[in-house]
């Protein structure tokens, strides 16, 4: 297959340094503004209905996580992704644990209305967005990503990308859709790792606003190159996640050129 | 003395990685999570009014930490905490503070009457429960842990389980009474590790709820062994808390069926 | 030039472990905590207007942080200044990203009323509360630091000690002023050691409430020389975060007192 470039697109991240405004959950928010600011994006955290819509209109990008959603909070998102959606400005949707209460199914259901850039999720909480059986619990993935079908089926009824991320990584717009492999079986140990990539994904469209698919993908393989680095000197995930921002921190867009564990899926 | 089988209870823990609902305080959220990760539980941090019942009858136990309460936060551990007593599901009451302001006072009293399994407190803190003189003022211990009298009166109270910590540790039914030395002296120097060991006790409960006080004493062991461990590589807090993560990750049953540490109180 | 006696801060702090009553933003909260039990204060977090002021009026000092602001949020931190004020606690503000949105800028104005003791700021947040120009687009410092005038008509305005952090930090009460250079470039790859500073700088003038404008130095000096130290061990932004807080422990009086990159401005 012919790589799509993705060095070029960290590139591009480092030398734009994009806004991202992220109104995510409580225990995300310091690993996700470490985990942006590391890779070269600039973070900011704020959710007051006085003032996100404004802020969203300044960002590059908007990225949500439900993680901790409470009423006032979901308001919030609301205010702020009809601003991103006003503006042009691309927004990704982290639906932590939608499959396991009503509440956080109603609430995804009123952001999808205003049309997600990009949807980053695990298995489960694809195959609930796409009313497909899910056996969520919670925030863990008990589905496998074996099975690229919820993603695509959920791509083509938002029209928007959707990565499904998990053991392995399924990115797609509908039309097109990629595997990548890597990372490292500790990066579930540690807590907040794919709220934080919601947000990174958020930055490459961000700084890549006319290849949004490939930008995806590009934040997809920073984290599992990174993981796999980090996993190579990591004695536990305490040591994990210190080497992780590390990782994140050297990549450089030659190492992503040179990626080998990203295949295109030609039939799912 | 015969030790209760407390590397039984890790095993236990491990192989069925229960899920730990957490409504705790903004500082602790990430942290906890990751003390519940290395060592092998799934926690799930959730809070809104919405779901709380909801959510607390589907999880293996519930950890309740007022460390930055206010009163819509008040109201939703006090439907979870009445959801975990209608459904059975153990939980645990971390009183952060409770002696220093009226409001946290009122806050507990109310969250008593819920019945929680198991109290984890400094020694402040269970006086200040237990209506005794408290010194508190605020988030430190000012008091000793050299007597147990408060944590055992709290104890019958309550007829629940306390774990005050401290320098040394006590862990009560109220009628059996345990001490447990060892951890370090820099993990006071490390914010919410209390807060993340109260969800782990949590953690401990919901995987082996026929023996509520040995898995109490099972999660105050992991953590003083780890603590010892993280103590003997940190060159300071910073690298104290990775340290910490790394040994709740690697450490084995064994370790703490050979745990020398721990004693019983038959005269206090 | 004399140099303030800032190693006998350093130990005053840390015989007196100063309470500091932080009222900060969600980024921030563990983080902010972690370098002040490094350093050697102890942080209590806290927002509930039903405790707020009677806390303050018990803590040796109050910060503020408007980092992730909103209306309940707001409210609280007015209640607590209020009583700062009135029972003379000194406190500080750090008013994030004040320049941003006209929210920010009501929140500010209104705290401002409460006269803080020390402002903590960047120089984008400084020239926007200043009055003059400002180019901030949110949470970034974009102004450099090279001209301290405005930091001193703040200074003036405000009759509070000013400072203003950046590649080089310049410390004003409008009258005296000095300039610190040091830290390192990773430093800003981090997220909210700014933040963190603004409660260090409370916890400092706490501990040595007769000289608040020495005081604030010393705590300037502390990130400086512990960022210096952290920046030579740190392979990136991860590893650095964890040497800052071994390094902020390991600080020594004797350190600061031989500290040599701090100037009087006499001219500016």
């Amino acid at each position: 297959m012919t790589y799509p470039p993705l060095g070029d697109m960290l590139a591009t991240l480092r030398d734009t340094t994009p806004l991202v405004h992220c109104i995510t959950n409580y225990v995300a928010m310091n690993s996700t503004a470490n985990i942006l600011l590391a890779t070269g994006a600039s973070p900011a955290m704020l959710h007051a209905p006085e003032e996100v819509a404004e802020f969203t209109a300044m960002a590059g990008a908007l990225s949500i996580n439900i993680g901790t959603i409470s009423s006032p909070w979901a308001a919030s998102m609301e205010l702020a992704a009809r601003s991103a959606n006003d503006t042009g400005t691309p927004w990704v949707l982290d639906p932590v644990a939608v499959g396991a209460t009503a509440f956080r199914q109603q609430v995804c259901t009123a952001l999808l209305a205003h049309q997600p850039s990009v949807i980053r999720a695990n298995a489960s909480e694809v195959m609930a967005l796409a009313g497909l059986a899910s056996q969520g619990r919670g925030v863990d993935a008990t589905a496998t990503t074996d099975d690229a079908t919820a993603a695509i089926a959920l791509a083509q009824q938002q029209r928007c990308i959707v990565a499904m991320t998990g053991e392995s990584d399924v990115i797609t717009d509908g039309t097109h859709h990629y595997r990548l492999t890597g990372g490292h079986p500790m990066m579930p140990r540690v807590t907040t790792l794919g709220c934080g990539l919601s947000a990174l994904v958020a930055g490459f469209v961000a700084a890549n606003r006319d290849e949004p698919l490939a930008a995806t993908m590009a934040a997809l393989a920073c984290f599992s190159l990174a993981g796999s680095r980090a996993g190579q000197q990591a004695r536990g995930p305490g040591s994990f996640q210190v080497a992780l921002l590390d990782a994140l921190y050297t990549l450089t867009p030659e190492d992503l050129s040179s990626l080998n564990t990203l295949e295109a899926l030609h039939a799912v």
